[in-house]
Formats: C-alpha cells, sequence, structure tokens
C-alpha cells in the first residue's frame, strides 16, 4: 500500500509538524506535504490555534497545481467547523486525488469523519504510514484524548548519588546554566507546569518560560508566539503568599486547595480550583490530572516538584517521562531524596524504567526514562 | 618537529600498546612501529612482563630493513638490564636513524637514559609526541611511578535515585547482565580489587575474573593469560569466614587487620598484612595505597566496595575515577546510599566531578566521572 516514496514525504511531513510543538497546543501539531509528479508542491503545518491548518498551509502554496496531487498528512483531515472550515472539504475543493494519513484523528469530533469525507468524494485515502512516528508527535494531546489526562513529565535534578539539595536545603546551583537553560524548552512545550507551595516558597520560584534563554533553531518560530504555559500549584492549606514571585510574572496561576470557602482575594493571574483529597488527606492526583485535561485542555504537564509529589506520582503510574539531570557532584547520605517511596521489600517490587534519552547537556547528563 | 605522517604512526603505535592492557602489569603499555620510506616495516607491543618489549617484536617483523627506519614507541625506550636485555641497545644495533618517543619514561630506572643512550650512538631522538595520549594508556603505571599509588577506580552501581540497595540489603540484581559483565573488563585490566569483609561476607562475593563473560575482541589475546587480580580486603576485625567463595577461587588475597598478631592460618591463597589505623581508628587509607604500589606493585585498582569506604575515599580524595552503572529503577528515600560523607552546609562544598564517558551498557547508563 506504500512505497518508499510515500515515507519519504510522509516523514518531510513530521518534520513539518514538529515545528509548532511550541505553539499549538490545545491543538495538536500536524504536518502536511502536497507532491505532484513525485515534487513536494505545497507544504504546511499546524502553528496555532484558532490559525489555518496544516492542509491549508500546503493548498494555498500549491494553488491550481493541487489538482490531481497527493497530500500527505501526519493526523486525520478534520472534519468539522471550528475556528476553521474543515480541511477535508478543503482537500475535495482543490481536487487532491489521494491523501495519505499517518493515523486517525482520535479527536472525538472527527474520528473517521474526516477520512470517510474524503472517500465519499471518490478520492483514494491510505491510512496507517508511520503511525508510531505520528503519535511521537502529539504525546500530550493523544494522551488527553485517549486517556482524560495529560502526558506527564517529571523533571528531577539530582547529584551523582541521586540528591537533590543538601540537608539544610541548599540546591542552588546544583545543576548548569545549561541544564537550567534545557529545561526552558520543556516549559516552552508544555500547557502547564505542576508544582507544590512548598516548592515556590523555598525558592520563591517563578515557574515561568523565559524566552531569552531558549536556543531554539526554528526559523519561522517568532518568541512572541511562545506561550507561558500555566502554573498549577498544590497549596493543601492554602499558604501562598501572594507576594511571591510566582504572581508577578509568567502564565495564569492555578491555586489547587482542598477547602474553596476559604478562598482568598488572589492576585489577577491567579484562581483556586478545589482538588478533593484522598484517604490519606491527601490531594487525589488522578483526578487532578482528570480534571486538568477535560476543564484546562492541558496536553503537556510538565511537573518541578519535590521528593513527596515526584514519588506520589511515580506511586500511582502517573508519570509518563522522567527528565534527570544529574550533576558530577556528590551530596552524600545526609543530603536530600529524590523520590519518597514506600519501603520494598525486594528488587521486583520498585518501579521499572527504561531509558529513552541520554546526553550531555553542558557539564551534566541529562537522562530520559519511560515506565516499562 | 613533528609532521602529520608522525603522528598518524605514532597513533598506530599507541593502538598497538592498548593490546597489552590486561597482560603486561606491573609493566606499563607500550607499542612500536617501525616505520621507512613511509611503509610500515615492523610493529610490537609489550604483551607480558618479563616477555620482550614493543620495540624487540617491532625489530623482528623488519629484521635487516630496519636499518635507516625511523621507530615510533609509546614510551621511552629502556635503558636497564632487566629480565630483557635494553630495548635503547637493540635499536641502536638494528641501526635506525631516528627514535620519535611519546613520553618519557618515569621510572626511574630510566627516566631519560633511555634517550640518553640513543642520542649517544648519534640516532635522531624527538619526545613529545601525542604525549597525553600516551599517559591515557597507562594511568596506572604512571600513578604508581609519580605518585606512589595505584590508579584508583570505584565502581559504583546504583538506581536512578542514588541508591545501592533495599533498606534490607537486598540487591540482586540491581544491574543488567550486561553491566556485571562489563565489570569483567575492569577486573582484566586491574592489578587488584578492594573490597571490605562486610561487602564480600554479604554477597559470599569472589570478586575474580570470569574470563568466559569478556567479550574481547583481541584477536591476539589468549584468555588463558589473562591475570586473575589480586583481592585486598579490608577486614579491621579479622571476621571473615575462611569458608567464603572467596579463598576457593581467583587470584590472591590480601586481607588487611589491624593487628597482625591475631594472625589465623589462612587458606592457601589468602595472606594478612597490617594496615594502621588513623585517629578515627579506621584504616589509614592513604598509607594502604602507598603500600599497594610500592610493595604490591599495584597500577590499577579497582574498587567494589559499600557507601562508607565508597565515601571514606572519596572524602581523601584518593579516586581517580567513578564508573558509575545505572540501572532505570527507583529505589526510593529509605533505601541505602550510595556514598556515607559528612553534611555539607554549602553546595561549594561538595566533591565536584566531571563526566569523562556516558554511554549505555545493555539497560543501564554507564557514567565515568573523574574528580575535577
Amino acid at each position: 500500500m506504500f512505497s518508499a516514496a510515500d515515507s519519504n514525504f510522509m516523514a518531510q511531513a513530521l518534520r513539518l509538524a514538529e515545528l509548532g510543538r511550541f505553539t499549538t497546543s490545545p491543538n495538536p501539531n500536524v504536518g502536511a506535504v502536497l507532491v505532484k509528479n513525485d515534487q513536494i508542491i505545497g507544504r504546511g503545518y499546524h502553528r496555532q490555534a484558532g490559525g489555518p491548518h496544516a492542509e491549508v498551509f500546503a493548498l494555498r502554496e500549491a494553488g491550481s497545481e493541487a489538482r490531481g496531487a497527493t497530500c500527505y498528512v501526519t493526523l486525520e483531515p478534520c472534519s468539522h467547523h471550528g475556528r476553521t472550515p474543515p480541511c477535508a472539504e478543503a482537500l475535495v475543493v482543490a481536487g487532491v486525488s489521494r491523501v495519505v494519513v499517518a493515523m486517525q484523528d482520535p479527536n472525538p469530533k472527527v474520528a473517521g469523519r474526516g477520512t470517510a469525507l474524503l472517500k465519499a468524494a471518490g478520492i483514494q485515502v491510505d491510512i496507517g504510514l508511520m503511525a508510531a512516528e505520528a503519535r511521537a508527535v502529539n504525546p500530550g494531546f493523544l494522551s488527553r484524548m485517549e486517556r482524560n489526562r495529560p502526558y506527564v513529565q517529571l523533571k528531577l535534578a539530582a547529584s551523582l548519588d541521586g540528591r537533590t539539595a543538601l540537608a539544610n536545603g541548599d540546591s542552588k546551583w546544583l545543576t548548569s546554566a545549561a541544564a537550567r537553560a534545557d529545561v526552558q524548552h520543556y516549559r516552552a512545550q508544555s500547557c502547564a507546569i505542576l508544582s507544590t507551595a512548598t516548592t515556590v516558597m523555598a525558592d520563591n520560584a517563578r515557574l515561568n518560560l523565559r524566552a531569552e534563554q531558549l536556543q531554539l533553531n526554528i526559523s519561522q518560530l517568532d518568541t512572541g508566539e511562545l506561550r507561558q504555559p500555566k502554573r498549577v500549584i498544590l497549596d493543601r492549606n492554602d499558604n501562598l503568599d501572594h507576594n511571591l514571585a510566582l504572581f508577578k510574572e509568567g502564565g495564569e496561576v492555578i491555586v489547587c486547595v482542598s477547602k474553596l470557602e476559604n478562598a482568598r482575594v488572589l492576585p489577577n493571574i491567579a484562581r483556586q480550583i478545589h482538588c478533593p483529597l484522598n484517604t490519606q488527606a491527601q490531594f487525589d492526583l488522578a483526578l487532578l490530572l482528570e480534571h486538568l485535561a477535560l476543564r484546562e485542555q492541558i496536553n503537556m504537564l510538565w511537573v518541578e516538584a519535590g521528593a513527596t509529589l515526584a514519588g506520589a506520582l511515580l506511586q500511582l503510574n502517573l508519570v509518563d517521562e522522567l527528565i534527570v539531570y544529574l550533576a558530577p557532584k556528590l551530596l552524600g547520605n545526609t543530603a536530600q531524596p529524590l523520590a519518597v517511596l514506600p519501603q520494598f521489600s525486594v528488587l521486583a517490587q520498585v518501579p521499572q524504567l527504561y531509558w529513552s534519552d541520554v546526553r550531555m547537556v553542558g557539564p551534566d547528563v541529562r537522562l530520559t526514562a519511560r515506565l516499562s
């Protein structure tokens, strides 16, 4: 069904899709190329929610040449009238003769209707080329659509002996400026950052995106288009001081409290939400993640917190990826641990992961692990 | 003084030198090539103490062609009658016209006398080509000669959160079979393995070389030539049970005790040595290392031990290299620490290292760090 040329063109559509990763949310990343006589005559990617979809940019570039062309698109063309007209219709109107789709759109508003519309118009539709690669450009969107929760990346920074700070709390600076700049890339790709009142107050952390630290190699990207991720702060006891730097700049602050009746007047960029407690009087984190997906449209959630929240998320199997910056230092046995977990009695019980990426970031090592 | 061709030939001599790394100790690794009319006419490396030196193998291959040739050798040719006649004399007799030496031999028996002998015979001698690379093939020998102590490699195996075992001691198997096989390469390169009675008794550890686990890619190497490293076991309180697997197979066992008058009758492969205690009633590790260099001719020392010995060596700045196998697992805050160190109050006080190598070993990551 698919030729080597098909794969080649789809790979290019996938590279285009990635260009949207800092700007498209809550929409998915999508890329498209139009091909006629083995030549690319149009290309596009979805750049911003509310703006044109990938196929529209590609059709604009191709103009009347689109008639009889093949469109390679990384996600099923949409069929519904949202903020923009449906792309499937645009492809029909333009007279393309074949559409190759990497994967069906799990969005219930689409979910096969886009390809059905194309087929009904007599267009040849081939689905499933490089589907795994297409999934990989949309971990957050797919997680929200398929699991009703964000794709959760847990950021950790530790010494070689797995310690995050000295016993007295000193952790400035455990990791390098290069590692801290690298963190900005993850923040920039994330819809929200999850942390705790304890962490925010310890460092007077802003948890905002510092665009000037991003070393982006994406010529099309205007840093003015970058979003500030929302900051979701767990504050069970309503402790946050409103003079914190957190409230002075950056994206919206969502303060999770256990009792809304205690709600205080918050700074303009902040609002409180109520999150139920579990039987251990801790926030029900699974419910919180569901809320963030369904009510706040959070695709990618970036967690920067201490050992307690890290351990709780790991225990509940709510972490999809661990991003660990390992500094070449030794803090010793009295220093603070990376993750609070129950005391295991055999190694077979401990969380098993696999290393999915390992690289140097400045003088530190960045290890990426996924749950196996 | 040196041309690109010179560097090319010296690089080949260095590759030859490395071939001896499992067999030459306590002698240094040395490689040599003989070149005439830009062609290599002889090559050799030192393979085993007591056997011919690198230059001799190269001269044998070249035969009478050696007259007028250039010899590239990674370490100054020897000038003394040891178990073999001096190489400098052999080069003179063979009539080579130029000798390029990467570095002077720090061995006080040589230390410039080899090159002096060559110069006195009218041979052109150029010293210092790729000296840093030449040092890198002999870390152990150079450490013993220059610092009167072995080159110390500390092996650690830990989870992502820097833990070596569960609270109850369970650590089988934290790291993978691939990581454990990789350890065999380091053991094979080491003159001795340092550990403690506690560690040996906890696992009934043999700490021997298992040649069948080595995946050597060295066609010249007969695994029968591999040495079993000596095992140096710290046993302050004379606790070692002589029925341990340690005493059944492998290299000589040197048991360090604090009082020799308690000496027991030991199994054949074992002997006791006395090591003085410091003011904290712990073994004086600096003195022990000096003893191992000066009395036992230990070039490379491989340390496999728990958090206490690891921490003590680090504290005393006696570790040259840390080799850390990091398993993609999380053991939690109650599990056992990697290194016992004093409680620091600011990050600037902690041991600072740098990552000198990072790679995957099976499903684990192997991180190599050096003291900066």
